[in-house]
C-alpha cells in the first residue's frame, strides 16, 4: 500500500488488490503525499500544469486514447445491447489488465448504464495508473441515454422553438448519465440540416443558424449546468465541428463545398455560441473535408478559430475513425503515425477507435521523437483532457452514489419533460375545413400504416426502450370507448377492408430506422415503399383522412398537400409520442410546432433552405422552385393577429429592439411562435434575402393579447466582410415579423 | 474639314458630312497631323499610352460603354431577327447622332451580319469622334454566327474529344464574323458543366477541367489565329469568368458555393490556359457570387489573379446586366454609380447594357471626381479596350472587303467542318446484340418523336438557319429507296399506327429550345412531356427500337438504358445533324464520341461528376449513387485493346510520359479516344479519386495497332496547397488508361 493514494479517501473502497503491481514509480512521486495537482483549492490550470510535469510520454499518450469499455468485461459475454440485466458483476480485472496495463485510460466508452459497474471500473483504472488519473466515461445520449427516458429527436426539439425545452431535455439526460458515471455526452449536433437527403437531418435542430444557435446554447447549458463538478451535470460535446450538414450529394461524410464566408456566417455561429456563451468543454472533429482540407487536419479551424479566436479550453475528440480517414478517405496521410500526428498537430486531442491503442500511442511518441509533433502540441492535447477531468471533479469525487442512479433513472420529472417536448414539437401542416381537431365522440377509428403501432424514436435510440406509446396506444388510452382498428398497410386491400367501418382514417406514415439516421441517405424523398399508394387508396375511400408523419427529414409530400385534408408532422416524438399525437388529433393539445427545415416540393430543387443569399434564383422550366412548406411554418387550432410592429436600434451599439402586439383571435388557447426575420438592404458582401434573428414561443388564451419584445444583439447582424472581419454594417435594414418565414408584416430600421 | 483626319486615308471614304460638327477639339490636336498613336510602327502599348494622354474623361468613359447597334438604324424598322434581307441601307445618321453624339463608341453589338452596313456604321463612328477611335463590334457566335454556318453545340464538340475540331470550328466562325466587321465573339464558354439541371450545360465542353482546358485553348487559338490584325480572326472572350457552371440548385445565376481551392483547382485552369497559352484578349465577368462576393465586384479574381498572376492584358466585359446586379440581386451597391464604380474598380472594363449610357458614363466621371474611383482604375480599363482595338488593326484598317464576306459566308470549308464535327460528336451509349449499325437493306423505317423532322441546334442559334437537315431528311437522302414514315408522337396511338409496318423504329427524342438553353433550368431530368410514354409504347411493339437523343444536358434515361436495345446520343449536332445521325445509324460512320458529362441515374444523386474528391461517398439507402453512364464513356462498332502501358516522369521536372499500345481488334475502322486518368496517392490536400490528364483521338483500321504517347506536363498535376501555392508534389501516383473514366489498365509512377 502506498500513501500516495490517500487522496481517494472520500470514496468507499480505496485500493485495488493490483496496486502493488504498478511498476516504475519515480522515487519522488512515491514520497510526495499530496502533490499540487491533488490540491482542489488550486486552480484547475495550476493543477493541470503540475500534473503535466509529472507525466511520462507514455502516460501523456494514454490520456489521448479512447477505450471500448465493453472490452474490459468478462470474455464471451453477449454484446452490450443484448445483455440483460446490465450488471456490475461482469467486470474482469484480468481483461482490464490486458487492456489498460498500468497507464489508465483517457476515456472509456460504451459501458453499461450501471453505477456499480462504473464504480468498479473507475476504481480499478485509478488504482492502476501511477498518478491515479481517473478515466472520462463518454457515452451517446443525443435524445436519451441508454435505457433511460426517451426524448423527441433534436429535429422535433427544433420544431418546438423552445430553448427552455432544449435545456430541460439536456439536463434530464445529463442527470441520468452522470448518476451512472458517464460524464460526457456526444451531443448536441449543431450542424445545419440544409441537405434533406442526408440521413442525419433528424439529429439537428434544423436548417437555420440562429435557431440552432439558441437551441444549442440552451442544450449545452442544460447539459453542463453551472458547474461540471456535480452529480447531475456532464460535459457537452457540440458536433460535428464544422459544416457537416451540407455534404456533397447529401451523402454522409462527403466533401463540403463552401468558402470561408459561408462557413463563418452560417455554420460556425452555433458552435461559437456553444463554446463562448455555453462554455461547452468538448467538441467533435467531423469526418469531412471542406475545400480539400480534412477537418481533422485543419489547424485553421481547430486551433486558430476554435482556440485562438474563441478561447476554447476543452478538448477535441475525433469522430469515430475520422483521424484514420486522413489515410483512408482523404489520402493526405501516408501512414497511421502521419495521420495521428497531423491530427494532433492540427488540434485534435483524442482518438475515437481510429487506430489500435499501441499504434496510436506509439505514433505520438515516435512523432515527438522524430519531430513531426512538437511537445507543445502534445501538452496542449493532454492539458485539455486533464482540464475537463479536473473540472468534472473526477480527482476529488470519482465514484457515484448508486442510490442516486436509481432515483434519476426515468424520473417523473424527466418523463414529464419528454411528454412536454413531444406535445410542443408536433407541427400541423394542413387542416382544410378544420377537419382537426377530431371530435372525441368519434367511435370507429382506423389507423393504417407502418408507424401506427410502434413508437418511432429515430437513430441513437432503441425502440424497445421507454414506454413506447404508439399512435394506436395513445388514441386507445385517450378514447377508451372508441374502437381503434389497425393495419400496417403492407397489403393495401386488406388495410382498406380493416378501415371499412371507420369514421375517420389516420394514416401513420413516414420513415423508420434504416431509411433515416446516420448512414441512411436517400436519393428520393418520397414516402417510402408503398406508403404513397396506401395514402391514395385511403383518400380514395372518400372518408375523412388525416396523415400523421413520423420522419427524420423533409419529405416530398406534394400529393398529400393537395389531396389530404389534414397533415400532422410529428417527427420522432419519443416515448410519449403516441400520447401527444392523440392529444393533438383530438384537441387536448393545440399544436404549435414550426418547421425547423424547409419542405421542398421536389428533390430536384435542392438545396432549398429559406435563408439563401438574395441572388438565389428560384426559377425553373418545370417549377417555381418554392418550397412546399416553408421554414417556420406551422398551423394552429386558433388564429393570431400581429399589429403595432416597431423596430429600432438602441443607442450606442446596443440591441436592436423589436416590439409587436400579438392577439389570439380564435376560440382556443394556444402557443404562437413569434418570429423575427431581418434583411440588410445594402451590404459589403451578399447576404440572405431574409434570416431569422429572434423568436419567442408564447401562450395566449382566446382574445388575450401581448406585447412581445425581441432583442437582437447587433453582433447577430454582423457580416464577415472582405477584410475577414466581423462587422455590423451601418445602413438600412428591413425586418418582418410573424408566424413563419413568409411573414409579411414589415418595418425598417437603421444602424448608424 | 480638319487635317487631323488624314490618317484615315487608307479607307475608301474619309469624311462624314457631320465632321465639321465636332466641337471642342484642342488646338494641339488640330495641329498634330500624325500623333504617335496613329503610328503603326510603334508598339501597341506605346500607342495606347499616347492616345490615353489625349483623351478627355468623357472620351474615356465612352470607351467603356457598349451600344446596341440596332438603335442606330432607321426608326420603325422591325427587330433585327425579323428583317429580310439584312441591309446596309437602313443606317440612320440622324439616329446615330442622337445615340453616339460626338464621342464614338467603345463597342457596338447586335448589328446585322452585313459588311456594307458595318462599313457605314464604323465609318460614321470614326468620323464622329475627335480622336477617330473605331468601335469594337461584338457579336454572339458560340456555335455559328447569325445566318452563317451552324455548327454542333459546344457540349457536342466536347464529346468529340478533338481539340483540332474546336480550333477549326472557331476559325470558321471567326472568318464569317470578321468578314462582316464583327471583331469579337462572346465565346467560348469555359465553365464546367457539373450541374445538369442548369440549362447552359449545352454551351460548355463538359464537366472536366482538363478536357475543357484543351478544347478551350484550341477554340481560342482558332478564333484569334496568330494575329488579330487579319481579315479572318477576331477576339475570343472566354466566359463566364469564373465558376458559373455550379449554381446553387442548378438555377442560372444563383450563388456558387465553393472555396478558393476548388475554384483554383477545377474552375480556373481552363481560363488560365485560355489567357496564358491561348492569349485570349477578352473575358466576361459572370453573374453570380462566390462565397458572397459578386464576380463583378471581385478584385481578387478580376485583378489579382487575372491580371496580376496571369498577366492578362485584354478587357473584361460585364455579362449582360451583371454590373447592375450588384444593385438588384447581390445588394452590395446602393446606387447605379456605386455599382459602376465598384465593378470598374474591381476590374470590369466595359458594361453590357447594364445602365443607360448617360447613367453609366456620368457615374464614371462622378466617381473619379468624388474619389470612389481612381484615375488608375479608369485608365486601366480604357487602356485594355484600346489595346484590343489596336491589336485588331482597327486604327489602320477599320473597314472590311464586302466581297470577302460573300466568299466566307457558309463557305464549303466551313460547312465541311460542321459536318465533321457532327460525325465526331455522336456518342453511342448502348448497342445490345449489335442492333447497330442498321442494315441498308431496310426498306421501312418509322421515325417517331418531336426531334425527328427538325434539326435541333440548341440555344444561341435559330433553327431556320442553315441546311437544317433533320433525322428524317438524313435517312431519306442516305436510303432513297426506303420508305421513311414520321410521326411527331403527340398522339401515341397515332404514332404507333404510323410505325405499324416499319422494320425498325427510331425514336427521335430529347430536349427542344425552351427546355434546354440559357434560363431553361430543370428540376427533373427525365425525357420531357410524353416522350417516356412514347418510348415505352414503341418498345412494347416488339420491333427493333433505336433511341436517338438530341439534348443539351445529361438526362435520366435509366428505363431506356435497361429496355431499349440501342441508344445514340447526338447532342445538338448542327445543320448536318440529320446526315451524320443517318450515316451513323447505317454504318457509314463508326461513332466515337465520348460523354463529356456524367449521366446520373437519378436527379437525387447530383452532383455526380466523375472527378469528385476521393472522400465522396456514393452510398444511399436507395441507390449505389453511381452514374448511369460515366464520363468519357462511348461505344464503337469495333473494339479496341490496350496493352503495354507504361508511365514515368521524365528527369528534371519534365513531362510525365505515358505510352500505350492500342489495337483495333474488331472488323471495322474506327476512332478511339485514348484517355489517361491520374490519382495522387498521398497529397497535402484532398484530391480527386481520378482525373483526366491526357487524351488523344486516334483512327485505327482493323488489326492496326499504334503506340500512343501522352505527355502530361508536371504543372497539370499540381495542387493548390495549404500555403496557397501551386505545387507538384513528390510521391506516388496511379494512372489508368483506356476508353472511359472507368478504365482499369493501370500503372504507377513516382515524382521525386
Amino acid at each position: 500500500m502506498h500513501t500516495k493514494f490517500i487522496w481517494v479517501a472520500s470514496s468507499a473502497i480505496l485500493f485495488s488488490s493490483q496496486i502493488a503491481g504498478i511498476v516504475g514509480l519515480p522515487a519522488q512521486a512515491r514520497r510526495s503525499s499530496s502533490p499540487p495537482y491533488r490540491n482542489a483549492s488550486l486552480s484547475v490550470d495550476a493543477r493541470v500544469r503540475d500534473l503535466l510535469t509529472r507525466m511520462t510520454l507514455e502516460e501523456k499518450a494514454r490520456q489521448l486514447d479512447f477505450y471500448d469499455g465493453d472490452e474490459s468485461l468478462q470474455p464471451g459475454l453477449p454484446k452490450k445491447s443484448n445483455r440483460t440485466p446490465p450488471g456490475a458483476d461482469v467486470f474482469s480485472e484480468t481483461r482490464a489488465e490486458q487492456l489498460f496495463g498500468t497507464l489508465g485510460a483517457g476515456a472509456v466508452h460504451d459501458v453499461e448504464p450501471s453505477a456499480g459497474l462504473y464504480n468498479r471500473m473507475q476504481r480499478w483504472l485509478i488504482g492502476h495508473n501511477r498518478l491515479g488519473i481517473p478515466a472520462l466515461f463518454i457515452e451517446e445520449g443525443l435524445h436519451g441515454y441508454s435505457n433511460g427516458t426517451v426524448f423527441p429527436t433534436p429535429i422535433g426539439l427544433g420544431a418546438t422553438f423552445d430553448p427552455g425545452l432544449a435545456h430541460d431535455t439536456a439536463a434530464s439526460i445529463a442527470a441520468e448519465m452522470r448518476s451512472t458515471g458517464a460524464a460526457m455526452v456526444l451531443a448536441p449536433v449543431l450542424d445545419l440540416a440544409r441537405e434533406p437527403r442526408w440521413g442525419r437531418v433528424e439529429e439537428n435542430f434544423g436548417e437555420d443558424t440562429f435557431l440552432t444557435t439558441r437551441m444549442g446554447v440552451s442544450y449545452v447549458q442544460g447539459t453542463q449546468g453551472d458547474s461540471l463538478a456535480t452529480d447531475h451535470t456532464i460535459v457537452a460535446e457540440p458536433k460535428h465541428f464544422a459544416g457537416h450538414g451540407s455534404p456533397e450529394g447529401g451523402s454522409n461524410t462527403s466533401p463540403v463545398h463552401m468558402g470561408e464566408r459561408e462557413l463563418r456566417s452560417t455554420m460556425l455561429p452555433p458552435f461559437e455560441a456553444a463554446f463562448r456563451e455555453g462554455q461547452a468543454m468538448a467538441t467533435m472533429a467531423a469526418y469531412h473535408d471542406i475545400d480539400g482540407i480534412p477537418i481533422t487536419a485543419d489547424s485553421e479551424l481547430l486551433t486558430t478559430i476554435l482556440r485562438g479566436e474563441w478561447g476554447f479550453r476543452g478538448f477535441v475528440l475525433s469522430d469515430l475513425g475520422a483521424i484514420k480517414r486522413l489515410e483512408t478517405a482523404h489520402h493526405v496521410a501516408g501512414s497511421p503515425s502521419d495521420a495521428v500526428c497531423m491530427a494532433v498537430h492540427a488540434g485534435v486531442d483524442m482518438q475515437f477507435y481510429d487506430y489500435p491503442h499501441d499504434v496510436f500511442e506509439h505514433a505520438l511518441i515516435d512523432c515527438l521523437h522524430d519531430g513531426r509533433l512538437k511537445q507543445a502540441d502534445l501538452d496542449r492535447a493532454v492539458s485539455a483532457v486533464l482540464r475537463v477531468k479536473f473540472q468534472l471533479g473526477l480527482f476529488e469525487k470519482p465514484y457515484v452514489d448508486e442510490a442516486l442512479a436509481v432515483k434519476e433513472h426515468r424520473s417523473t420529472e424527466h418523463l414529464a419533460v419528454s411528454l412536454r417536448s413531444a406535445r410542443e414539437s408536433i407541427t400541423l401542416l394542413k387542416d382544410a375545413n378544420a377537419v382537426l381537431p377530431l371530435s372525441k365522440s368519434v367511435r370507429r377509428i382506423a389507423v393504417l400504416g407502418p408507424n401506427g403501432a410502434v413508437a418511432r424514436y429515430g437513430d441513437y435510440e432503441e425502440e424497445k426502450n421507454g414506454l413506447h406509446i404508439s399512435i394506436v396506444d395513445g388514441i386507445r388510452k385517450l378514447l377508451p370507448e372508441a374502437t381503434v382498428s389497425f393495419d400496417e398497410g403492407v397489403d393495401i386491400q386488406k388495410a382498406l377492408a380493416a378501415a371499412r367501418d371507420a369514421e375517420v382514417i389516420l394514416l401513420a406514415l413516414g420513415e423508420k430506422q434504416g431509411i433515416s439516421g446516420e448512414g441512411f441517405d436517400r436519393t428520393n424523398l418520397d414516402l417510402p415503399g408503398n406508403q404513397q399508394e396506401l395514402l391514395e387508396a385511403a383518400v380514395g375511400t372518400g372518408k375523412p383522412v388525416v396523415l400523421v408523419l413520423e420522419n427524420g427529414r423533409p419529405l416530398t409530400i406534394g400529393w398529400a398537400a393537395e389531396h389530404v385534408p389534414a397533415i400532422v408532422e410529428a417527427w420522432y416524438p419519443g416515448e410519449y409520442g403516441g400520447q401527444a399525437i392523440a392529444e393533438t388529433l383530438f384537441g387536448d393539445i393545440n399544436p404549435a410546432g414550426r418547421l425547423p427545415v424547409s419542405f421542398p416540393r421536389t428533390i430536384g430543387q435542392l438545396p432549398d433552405f429559406y435563408s439563401a443569399l438574395s441572388s438565389r434564383q428560384h426559377r425553373y422550366v418545370d417549377s417555381d422552385g418554392k418550397p412546399l412548406f416553408p421554414f417556420g411554418f406551422g398551423l394552429s387550432y386558433t388564429t393570431f393577429e400581429y399589429s403595432a410592429f416597431t423596430i429600432s436600434a438602441q443607442p450606442d451599439g446596443q440591441d436592436v429592439l423589436a416590439k409587436v402586439t400579438v392577439r389570439n383571435t380564435g376560440t382556443r388557447s394556444g402557443d404562437e411562435i413569434v418570429q423575427l426575420y431581418v434583411r440588410q438592404e445594402v451590404s459589403s458582401v451578399a447576404t440572405p434575402g431574409r434570416a431569422l434573428k429572434g423568436f419567442q414561443r408564447i401562450h395566449l388564451d382566446p382574445n388575450e393579447s401581448r406585447e412581445v419584445e425581441l432583442r437582437v444583439p447587433q453582433r447577430v447582424l454582423a457580416v464577415w466582410n472582405r477584410q475577414h472581419q466581423w462587422v455590423t454594417e451601418r445602413g438600412q435594414y428591413t425586418a418582418w415579423i410573424g408566424g413563419s418565414s413568409t411573414a409579411t408584416l414589415s418595418a425598417n430600421f437603421q444602424l448608424r
